[in-house]
């Protein structure tokens, strides 16, 4: 496990509990008013650093040409590890207190650093695919408890596979670009009648991280265990927002389809696998052990990452807490996921994103999904400014944070922010 | 119902059941031999019309630019229905045998017209999303009588929606431009012991068709019904090649995956529907009648496709007949799948890929996947050349077919034929 230069700090102001450091230098796409075009950034403080400008002044050189002044992050991730490396040192350099190059330099600062607050953040990649994993034990085991068989909660196949399925990519956007609206669809409030066309009553979040897939395979290759860790690029945070009640109609046999196909809300700053290492921690203990082409050598294949979802209605002054959980619950690894992905010879894109899946801890207060939270809406959630939830409500507002934090240091996500509005009045004779 | 005009004919010689003739026109991406440049292309007999040389020529104008020296369709398909009609309706004046443009200039004809088997087939679209659907009746009663219930064979949902799911848009290619590696995975042979790593033993394919999306919607906004066919551009044939043993033991909760995402297979030659327009048909009654948003004003939204699926094993002289079906025993049509993608919101894309799932007649002779026709390798089938197959062995080729005829004018598919190579040895300690 590397360690952390505790010593290492940057000469841009910052509170001690940004999620920016220098410690992390996440990767985003942003324009500002001035001509809106899009190009690639790097958090830092409450900045944003522009890595286009970076490199037109010769100042962010690497291997085998130009990646910044570009509407996605794909050419620069494509271009290899090497390239990663180059640019996390490189940028790293130029925004330490030690470094003069930027520091003393006020007519580059003004022309490199913008605020977040004045920028406009995009999707940081095109995803070519997204896939959705299934990985909290504690989550499949709440779900299989309220919906199947308290008795036998997780399914045969769930400790010998990390269970996933194909998501819909065109739906994922950046948080803060779109509002959710509330879906309809089929439901079936009365087990005896035809279902019925209806808003979605049973609008709930999903608090999950995603991976960003860094290196591809060919197909019918697949990415043996050893080498998985090799593919992956980074991590962001992610609300898979889901309709309860019209998955619970539609998804025997073929699995979720309009359920979750309306909105997937990513943060949009992916945070380097390399600015995660120093917060690896070990995996629960896998039992029974797996087959052997999901076994890892490493057990310190998770990650340290506190996770947190808050409500916040519409008019109210302070968000309600819902619940705190962190990534190392997750049973699988992102190594194991990737590499059982592509088992059977799928290929993975560069851009490729791969939900976790519901993070759920072992407690009640820990819990990823107002399914579980509030279990089944047999328990409302109390909100601070007065009401209860079940599930989420026009205009409430659903915000998830997460970091990771050692050693005074923090490595943090930023946010996931999505504000719900009513169903569209549906014209069906349009 | 548009009618045909038989007085209709091409200069071009070709055979009286050529699927090209100057009634289809379907669109592809080509290269040739010379400079392996990918271009768009018309098939018309055992020839492909280059339409970049017609642009470059001034033979074919369309609104709003050039589109066809560009390695995909999606340009054109996006620039609208009225390009569309007017490159159909210019490039079959081009090839009839009244225009003399092309027709009394060898030198043009040089140039413009390649035989289509000296040229490769490339993807003719980039493919943003790819969704299955499950809309044969008799397909899906057959499985759930194998699987699950003779007696309730047919899920509660399926009469009232057209169930559908993500697939993997990454492993979609045209035939020809791989093989097929048997893919590997978890299979579990033994229900009461664990499961194990090894080849797939239960290899099939799916004889499927697939309709190309031509117009995007937005984010949050369905389709309605009564515009869903101004959607689609066209059909291609589809093989979803299927691992039924490893689709059995990961299927449950969240839908196939690994068993599917190793090979999906289309024909190269994009039908569109203008051309497919005389072939219309009545759908099957739907019973119960669909809900308000599914319900089509027209019943004649079926089409009358012939399909075929042969096997030729390796070394095999001739190829062996398993089944003949067509596409109009079709449950849901295309519009009303359309519709339900969207209905919740989802945003479809110029290229989408969507599957009709397997087509299978009333008869078993007209089933569309070895998993029906061999009765779960109950009723091996016979093989010309002598020995019997339950489902796909190493070294046999797939070959589906597919056309529509009337009035003695043929608009066909052309074929998807993949051959089975052996699995991987695969290293887990790479």
């Amino acid at each position: 496990m590397s360690t952390i230069d505790t010593n290492l700090s940057s000469f841009i102001d910052m509170a001690s509990d940004s999620d920016f450091s220098i410690h992390n230098l996440p990767y985003g796409i942003f324009s500002d008013t001035a001509d809106g075009k899009r190009r690639a950034g790097v958090a830092i403080g409450e900045h944003v650093l522009d890595l286009a400008l970076l490199e037109t002044e010769g100042l962010l050189t690497l291997k085998g040409g130009r990646y910044f002044d570009q509407p996605t992050l794909n050419a620069f991730i494509d271009s290899g590890r090497d390239n990663w490396t180059l640019a996390r040192s490189t940028i790293q350099t130029l925004l330490s207190a030690d470094s003069d190059t930027l520091r003393d330099d006020q007519h580059l600062q003004k022309k490199a650093l913008f605020k977040q607050a004045d920028v406009t953040m995009h999707l940081p990649v095109h995803i070519p695919g997204y896939t959705d994993f299934y990985s909290s034990k504690e989550h499949a085991t709440n779900v299989g408890t309220i919906f199947r068989d308290p008795n036998n909660a997780l399914l045969p196949n769930w400790t010998e596979l990390p269970v996933g399925y194909n998501g819909r990519a065109s739906t994922v956007f950046v948080t803060g670009s779109t509002d959710i609206i509330r879906p309809s669809g089929q439901l079936k409030p009365n087990p005896d009648d035809r279902p019925i066309f209806a808003p979605c009553k049973r609008l709930d979040f999903e608090l999950e991280t995603a991976f960003i897939v860094g290196k591809p395979n060919k197909i019918g290759e697949p990415i043996p265990i050893g080498k998985a860790w090799d593919h992956i690029f980074g991590m962001v945070l992610f609300n898979d927002w889901s309709a309860r009640d019209i998955q619970k109609w539609e998804y025997v046999p073929l699995g979720p389809f309009n359920a979750k196909t309306f909105a997937s809300e990513i943060s949009p700053w992916i945070v380097t696998m390399d600015a995660l290492e120093p917060f690896k921690t070990e995996l629960p203990t896998q039992d029974p052990e797996p087959l052997p082409y999901l076994r890892e050598k490493k057990t310190d294949s998770s990650f340290d990452i506190y996770l947190s979802v808050s409500i916040l209605p519409e008019g109210a002054d302070t968000a309600t807490l819902l619940s705190e959980t962190n990534f190392k619950y997750m049973y699988w690894s992102m190594g194991q996921q990737l590499t059982h992905h592509t088992i059977s010879g799928c290929e993975v894109e560069v851009g490729d994103l791969m939900g976790s899946g519901t993070i759920s801890g072992p407690t009640p207060g820990s819990y990823g999904s107002m399914l579980e939270i509030a279990w089944n809406a047999t328990k409302p959630v109390e909100l601070k400014g007065g009401g209860t939830r079940t599930f989420i409500d026009d205009g409430d507002t659903v915000i998830m944070k997460g970091y990771s934090e050692k050693d005074g240091i923090r490595v943090g996500f930023g946010e996931v922010r999505g504000k719900v509005l009513p169903a569209l009045d549906f014209d069906f004779d349009a």
